[in-house]
């Protein structure tokens, strides 16, 4: 049988419902879909044009990162370990500095970053997303894109809730895109009024398309909505905001009803460990939502909140950061993890049926990971060495929707010195102004 | 002037007392010692014989991992995610397969990655560490190197305590050494008991050297000098194995009464955060020792626990974790995590005059990393770059004692093909008895 790419690895983890491993195993891709996966000794009943991986190869599926903000790269490592940073800081900051050319050149190096460590799907919001949308495609990764609504005027929008006119003409002009899912992201419960999400929820389900918002991410938001309603969930859930539709990143500061009720109401959530983690957060109860059968993702966050956008950064931190919360060393095992990372993940997108495990029928979105390198070896257990021991530079090359995006750690698609020469260029024309700002604030 | 080196860079950290970062900068390097460090205009009056690093490069001391078990690297990944893993899986795993030649062999392959990710020192504590003494040696690291004494049958000594022996030979072979300093290292306060723990206390400081032993780490080990003496820590005041040269590995389970005891008995910490979470323990409180006045360093602990050995994965955890203990972001800055992961390290292992920072008459002992990546622009903040941003592919070249260790991303003293090999070929030699011994134990 022909087929356009035939990989073959030492290891196939296929994420699919049985677990199933390949020991050497192979995955062939036509037309950009995967038709078919299975032991190595039978690999060669196809005929491909082109041949990935081999011996010293380990496939599996693509990191999903569920929770972005690609384009404020062009302000990492900026306002570190200061306490209010939002507020204080990146609010106004993007008000000053984000332009639509800064939210495309920084979302494109953002993406660079991501995708030659594994990433090949991505949930992002922010403003201009069409520019996102834009560098995505040049990418070549598959997203889920949401515009910012808020009650203040934005850097796209010139009044208060101007974001979700922009969002539902975003959607338009993206609908039916093959790497492109646009949606709506009112910022959070605390700047979006009962209203417009109550709105948003509604315009999402006439739609048929997910929207994503950060919920019960911050103590002053968990005392608001407390004081009012008991809880940020509760509160949503009393104006019908909860529903399948919803992406909640970060879910950090929830009761054990809280949980029940997101649960009752099948939402899905985007769980940032380092973020939240590094904003001297709590640790988000994500062992709890999965006993509750909730679908739960993982994510670096934005570039300035992380500050790494690999997904081995977060992969490894997830079971970490939940074995601490309980004291089990036996909760969280790393296929749960890895699973998390891929399939769990493209599922809280909606996109469970079309990527995050390797299984005849879904799109071609997968790594090859280079394992002859002296932070992997031995291997004892497949799931331990991509959760526990990868780092980005074993990644070697990425395929999404059956395109090669990466190639032998080259974005193929992307000039990366002209790439890296831009954000040199962003940065310079953004250092005064977060000086500025960093001494106003101080 | 003539030096050997001359190290430039776009930015040199110092980690100096005044906390000087030069852009650009430069180091001279002569007969193994830092002999200039300054602004980039003033490298024009030093006569090197070679040059490295350049306009994208960042110059920084290198970072110093102060508790590994590096030969364990031979089972990483194997026995994840299982309850009282120590008793019912490593020692058993130990006694059957840990010989002379694995120990010598894991460790050189561990010290591969360690020396590539950027450490130049680090401090181990494993049976047969003389073994590990000559692939340190082999590899050009820096090395403080405790041989474990253990109340039973250890695999290089057929009594129980034979390690105390077996140590003090191997101290007699190794002082003096230019980059091993070997010292002893009790396993813990519940495999050692109060009469040897004053034993190796007393020898180690008629020796004017340092010790080493897990404190305070697991909750059986808490709960039974709890019960005994109030908690681990006083119990090893009451019996006098305090002191000034104990390097304590751990020290998780403490009460403040604790953290003042450990400040005037001046004990120095190695905090392991990856291993202590990836174990569901809790986060030691690192921050209180810091504001107690102790000497805290970074650490891996063993490849087994981590599972990564670089410590890219730790500088960036250990604030991260900090923050999440007490809720506060300004806690554990990017500066000082940095310095923990460098001089503070080194300060733990009585090193902290010769290596850790970069100084004028200090050793020769620092790393060279690549800025120009994706994963690392832009910069804004040296400190915020280094900790939260690198990671491990980013590390271009690494000096020990003024020798190139990595140059251009290779060992230069190591065959690493041969080194691959031979760990598949001790993996291979390992499996059937690693699933025997998780068969049994399951």
């Amino acid at each position: 049988m022909n087929c356009e790419l035939l990989v073959e690895g030492a290891a196939v983890l296929s994420l699919d419902p049985e677990w199933r491993i390949f020991e050497p195993g192979y995955v062939a891709i036509k037309s950009g879909a995967i038709v078919g996966i299975g032991p190595g000794a039978e690999a060669r009943r196809w005929e491909p044009a082109r041949r990935l991986g081999g011996a010293d190869s380990l496939v599996m599926p693509g990191f999903v990162n569920t929770h972005t903000h690609v384009s404020m790269a062009a302000f990492r490592g900026a306002s570190e370990d200061v306490e209010d940073r939002l507020a204080r800081f990146i609010f106004p900051l993007e008000k000053r500095l984000v332009k639509r050319d800064l939210v495309r050149e920084a979302a494109l190096f953002c993406l660079v970053e991501m995708a030659k460590s594994g990433t090949t799907t991505f949930a992002d919001m922010y403003y201009f997303e069409d520019e996102v949308a834009a560098a995505a495609k040049r990418a070549g990764l598959r997203c889920l894109l949401g515009e910012t609504i808020v009650d203040f005027a934005a850097p796209d929008a010139a009044e208060a809730y101007g974001g979700l006119d922009y969002g539902l003409r975003f959607i338009e002009d993206f609908r039916g895109d093959p790497l492109v899912t646009p949606c709506l992201a009112p910022h959070a419960p605390y700047t979006v009024d009962a209203e417009h999400l109550s709105l948003v929820a509604r315009e999402s389900a006439r739609l048929g398309l997910p929207w994503m918002m950060h919920v019960a991410e911050t103590l002053p938001e968990a005392r608001r909505f407390g004081a009012s309603h008991g809880s940020t969930v509760k509160y949503l859930d009393s104006i019908g905001a909860l529903g399948p539709g919803l992406l909640a990143a970060h879910a950090i500061y929830v009761d054990d009803a809280d949980v029940e009720i997101l649960a009752r109401r099948d939402v899905s959530i985007a769980h940032c460990p380092a973020s939240n983690a590094k904003s001297g957060r709590s640790i988000a109860p994500v062992w709890k939502y999965r006993e509750a059968g909730l679908r739960c993702g993982l994510a670096t966050d934005g570039p300035i909140s992380g500050n790494g956008m690999d997904m081995q950064g977060i992969v490894g931190l997830y079971p970490k950061l939940q074995k601490v919360l309980t004291g089990r060393r036996d909760l969280v095992t790393a296929r749960e993890a890895l699973r998390a990372a891929t399939l769990g993940g493209a599922e809280t997108l909606g996109m469970g049926a079309l990527t995050g495990s390797l299984e005849t029928g879904k799109r071609g979105d997968l790594i090859i990971v280079s394992i002859d390198d002296f932070n992997l070896r031995p291997v004892y257990d497949w799931y331990a060495t991509a959760v526990y021991a990868m780092r980005p530079h074993n990644v070697r090359s990425v395929l999404v929707d059956g395109r090669l995006v990466v190639d032998e750690g080259r974005m193929t698609g992307i000039d990366e010195a002209e790439c890296l020469e831009r954000m040199r260029g962003i940065s310079e024309s953004c250092r005064g102004e977060i000086a500025r700002i960093l001494g106003e604030r101080s």
